[in-house]
């Protein structure tokens, strides 16, 4: 991993879930593809390398969900795969007039109540279009409500979109149940798997899932990468008209650098499994220390499954934001919640739909470690945290609650 | 300009309106941005450098088209701008119920019958949807059909879309008054600026355009990046929804690379009216050799206002793909049309719009030249031409019609 020079020593990045680092051996390919600057829909000479480079990284991505080359659609990242199937289904379901009535008059989707917003926003602007959405609920536990999903799937809905891996508890979802479930009623199925790739083995065939969505920058990959898995007989119409690029499903020049990069991490998906049990470790073992060492601290979600890597914290009085800016200066990069809201004072909105309270939320930190993660970093971020969480009760103790303003 | 070793000497890039090659100010700062990867929307340490580097961006390429920068939105190249402004007025018009009736009213786009795909398709997917599109005509002179768009424009036009210069012929388009004839009407204008900037000066605020689409690789940065320009208060709604990323009008983690790129390009516009210069005289230099030493040659819309990198040329007789394989081989890269449509057997849908003959457009070449372009490419790019055209032209009397299997 790469950390500039100023920060190689002072700076511990605990906020793997908003980006990871890139890693050095994309570093290191980036020359290759930066040459490779042709179009690779050219048939000349210039064409040739960038297609080659694209045609290899779409084989290695395939293989590293457990897909085939010609259901991966290269994206520039999960938000834009998310956008792509909401609103390509229903495009498709609208113009396709050759559609059976039975799949036209489909105008029902489902998503849970803790998606990100690239799922959620979405979701709500189709309603803004005149389509009927239902919100399905997640409990504090993290368990998404399985009885109002069967009781609300109807032979009219269309596509129901449940993300593989919440970012902000890292709370893992029945998909393959759900998507089964989805099927028995002619629905589509559609995960979000942002969070999922890189920190456990993804397989999409055996999920049995229609779409599924990606980003490269959670995976060691530059920003500005990720794909979409569209199962093989999948309609949508493009989010992206234009050229006949990616088999026509996603117009526009093909960008080599990003889809290289994506082919390079995708070839190191070997090592996820060890990856996750030593994070595993680490990230238990951190908790477990946090949790017996500072009073008022829970876990949320911490009993049901997660992924290896996240923390979702809650120390009672004490403001996330606070925390966070307080952590930052001592060097600790961690997080309130998505990064796409940082900035926004309001608590997250994906923590108040599990049913904390107002205050609970506010209180919220999210530490997500990564492949890189040390046992010294985790001890010595306890320490600082402990420190911090002191300082701040202390003031608050003193000050009232002038801290919050 | 960077090219691969293999094809330092031996190959010449005669297709700079498919892509350019990587400027090597932006592979000198590559390094920098990579090292950069935060995200941008986190607030602490590791999201400071990308934010700095994107403000930078933003500004520079605010002043490389004569805009502020809260009007800049980047995107990941320009299909995704074209996508953006017509299904976003679109959806921005179904959707906000706020709108006066007047506004929602408005269901009639238009643009040009030689718009690139990112535009045409986009349109053509409008009118799947239920809009109706009128296609304004332009004749084989390159000219647009004023008086067709003055009858056809009307108060229920919502969008009109015609682009600043053609990515075949090079043909720049009355834009500054055909935006104002639009906006007379109370609809709006867009203009797909991918093939302008770099090879024309491009100030928008002047132009007086609503909307405008750029794409960073075809003015020497990289793929992946791009912007859309949207003038202070016109409104759309986002193709990708998401995170509050681009002042919510595009979600996703921000692309710092792709981003500082555009930047570093941006900062070199002051520029772009000595290379226009140098490089028109190259390109007349080379028209004039070639309409005077091979015979039955013309360029298409030649006399015509045009991007001053850009020859359209009809050699009578001579298939277009078979002289592109033959120009290949020796070294030279050309097209035959777009390149996102390569492949394709199908003569050009721009040049059959202008008019031209199925035979004549078959048979068309097209060269673009750039920055970096000498008058010894120019030249030996001639003498090949001459003699590829005069072998392909004798066995053709030879042997019939067989090449054109
Ligand atoms: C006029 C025009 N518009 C749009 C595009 C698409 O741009 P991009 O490949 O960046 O999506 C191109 C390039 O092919 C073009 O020439
Ligand atoms: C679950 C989830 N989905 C989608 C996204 C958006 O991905 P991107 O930033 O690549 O558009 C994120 C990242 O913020 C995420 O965590």
């Amino acid at each position: 991993m790469i950390q500039t020079k100023a920060h190689a020593n002072t700076h511990t990045y605990f906020d793997h879930n908003a980006t990871t680092p890139v890693c050095k051996e994309v570093l290191a390919a980036l020359p290759e593809f930066a040459e490779a600057w042709g179009n690779a829909s050219s048939i000349h000479w210039a064409g040739r390398q960038p297609k080659n480079i694209i045609r290899d990284a779409r084989k290695a991505v395939a293989d590293a969900v457990g897909a085939s080359s010609l259901e991966i659609i290269f994206t520039v990242g999960g938000s834009e795969a998310n956008n792509t199937v909401i609103k390509g289904v229903f495009e498709h379901n609208q113009s396709a007039q050759f559609l059976p009535a039975e799949q036209r008059r489909r105008t029902h989707y489902m998503c849970s109540a803790v998606e990100h917003p690239a799922v959620f926003k979405t979701m709500m602007h189709m309603k803004s279009l005149g389509v009927r959405v239902d919100v399905i609920p997640v409990n504090r536990k993290g368990e998404i409500d399985l009885k109002f999903y069967e009781e609300h799937l109807t032979e009219e809905t269309a596509l129901v979109s449940v993300m593989f891996a919440n970012n902000e508890t890292g709370t893992l979802f029945p998909i393959k149940q759900m998507a089964e479930m989805a099927h028995a009623k002619g629905a589509l199925f559609h995960t979000d798997a942002v969070q999922a790739f890189g920190k456990v083995p993804v397989n999409l065939h055996e999920l049995g899932v229609d779409f599924a969505s990606f980003s490269g920058h959670k995976f060691y990959s530059i920003k500005g990468s990720g794909f979409l898995y569209s199962r093989k007989g999948s309609n949508f119409s493009p989010l992206i008209h234009g050229g006949a690029q990616e088999r026509h499903r996603r117009g526009g020049t093909e960008n080599t650098m990003g889809i290289g990069c994506l082919g390079v991490v995708a070839k190191r998906v070997s090592m996820i499994e060890d990856k996750a049990r030593t994070v595993r470790a680490l990230r238990d073992h951190m908790e477990k220390r946090l949790v017996s060492e500072i009073a008022d601290v829970t876990v949320t979600a911490g009993e049901s499954p997660r992924l290896p890597n996240t923390s979702s914290l809650v120390l009672l009085g004490v403001d996330g934001e606070t925390m966070l800016m307080s952590m930052d200066i001592k060097g600790y990069a961690v997080s309130t919640g998505a990064a796409c809201s940082s900035g926004n004072p309001e608590p997250s909105p994906v923590l108040l739909a599990m049913g904390l309270t107002r205050d609970e939320a506010q209180n919220s930190l999210r530490v997500s470690l990564g492949w890189d993660t040390t046992l010294e970093q985790v001890d010595s971020f306890v320490e600082t945290l402990k420190a911090v969480v002191a300082r701040l009760r202390s003031l608050k103790d003193d000050e009232g609650d002038s801290l919050h303003v």
